[in-house]
């Protein structure tokens, strides 16, 4: 690739929640040194269940940087079986939320060592070393920092609204905790970023969360270089979960538009799929406009490749 | 059966610890009416692992009882996988005590239901339910009543000497906390017990922890019929576990006698088996010399069928 610049010395941020962010990042570690990349992941969907503490989110990360994610459900580890679960519904637990043998794992060996004191930045660390993950992968916080969804006047903890309830009761308020602070890890981690990459996450319920933990949004507001984001909305469509539908219930267009929109000023530059082409010409914000589904991962290095390059013309 | 009494109307309490008294237990289920029987279990054992709360003497009574326990092991279920453990190592888990994915399951409802502010009673009723179990299963306490081995000035948790260490370290003194309730659930069971049966488990660290929570010593000193206890040491050995050892270790002669001897006046009968005949002849204390040793249901029964035969003569 020798058209493309050398990121050697670049400092980057990729903001994550779940699925698309986990792929953009593993795309991202395929390309940058790993001392290079921090990925500051989401912890509003956090939650307690049999017991364990479960963080969807940076589990999705570090299966998918750890090459050992479910590829066909999009969650969970690849290989899995069930029958932990299934012999703890047949003793009255819980039968919504799904966890593989595989995936307690994780679950049991977190949970002991928040409980021996550990932070959660500590534990994923831990974890990351197992999973010989390179890059940093950090919490937003080692906070809890619960988000609700309040529908139809019943405020649904994140994960009941969204596994439990399909997310389908309608959306009217998202409820972000007041007074959630970013780790040290991570402020350190974003006052020497050059780039700041926000993934195809969803704009409401993963990247709003980690802006929400403070100072993570005014340190992107005044630092880096250039902020990207990539956009979710691909043809008025969520690639994978309640972006679009979110957004309609909300009030908003359902557009790629609209969620550079809705980044507004904290962004320099905005990414969005060819489908989509023509969508954002003419606009006064720098916009780039290539295939951004990631199949493969040769898919998930080509869009790291090209966000990355857009990026640094943009600085 | 036109020889036996009938049990009908008699109240039976088992206290019990693991495998032996999990085995008479299920044999006095097989003959007495469910509402009549009682079996409080040893809680010292208890311990927090990877997260969980894991309660080894009430899980060996409650998948024996369930007819899930595992016959080879002698702990854990029968048709157990392993998948989550060895997950749970590759991420650091620690190794020395195995929990299989079955297992989990039991730990991970009970865990849950403690955390949301059940008591153990509640929880355990819980689970027995699931396991179809009839006959209550309580333990003997629902506040954490840890057992420590010292050993050469360490103070061992008890599954750290039992399993981590496999009971390797000579006993010097058996740490039982101060201050340990009953529930009132046992005391209610045994204020209203005909017979107390001690069942084959180990006098110091199954049977001694349930004597020391308060008040169930007393009552049993007081108020019952008749006390009988089952001895678990035959032909100067332990059927399984570290008794034998322990009795030798505290300078005790490794017999049945010595067990009878340390039960003292808190009993009115003795049973111990057949391989030792002759051994307490000539004593003042009643005693019954049949075979004692429980391999399969059948002898479950028949043993405990001759100790309450035993045990109504005393009454």
């Amino acid at each position: 690739m020798s058209n493309h610049t050398s990121f050697t010395n670049l400092n980057v941020v990729c903001l994550a929640g779940g699925v698309g962010g986990a792929k953009l990042a593993d795309g991202l570690a395929r390309i940058l040194p790993p001392q290079n990349l921090t990925i500051v992941v989401n912890t509003g969907d956090d939650f307690q269940h049999l017991g364990l503490t479960i963080c969807p989110d940076l589990d999705t990360v570090m299966y998918t940087l750890g090459q050992v994610a479910n590829q066909e459900t999009g969650w969970g580890r690849s290989g899995e079986s069930w029958r932990t679960i299934t012999a703890a519904v047949e003793l009255g637990g819980a039968d919504w939320f799904r966890l593989g043998d595989l995936d307690i794992a994780t679950h049991l060996v977190r949970t002991q060592l928040l409980q021996e004191g550990q932070s959660l930045t500590a534990v994923t660390r831990h974890l990351c070393h197992h999973f010989h993950i390179q890059p940093a992968v950090l919490p937003m916080s080692d906070q809890p920092a619960p988000t609700h969804i309040e529908s139809d006047g019943v405020i649904y903890p994140f994960q009941t609204w969204f596994v439990k309830e399909r997310w389908q009761p309608p959306i009217h308020k998202i409820h972000l905790p007041e007074d959630v602070r970013a780790t040290p890890q991570v402020t350190a981690r974003l006052e020497k970023a050059d780039l700041i990459i926000i993934a195809p996450s969803n704009p409401f319920v993963s990247i709003d969360p980690i802006l929400n933990a403070y100072p993570i949004r005014p340190i992107i507001e005044d630092l880096p270089r250039a902020v990207v984001a990539v956009s979710p909305i691909i043809g008025g469509q969520a690639v994978k979960g309640p972006a679009a539908k979110m957004m309609e219930e909300m009030g908003m267009a359902v557009s790629a538009t609209a969620v550079a929109d809705y980044y507004g000023d904290l962004i320099d530059g905005f990414v969005y799929d060819a489908q989509d082409a023509g969508l954002l010409e003419g606009s006064d914000l720098a916009s780039l406009c290539v295939d951004t589904i990631m199949r493969t991962p040769a898919d998930r290095a080509r869009l790291a490749q090209d966000v990355l390059d857009f990026a640094l013309e943009l600085t």
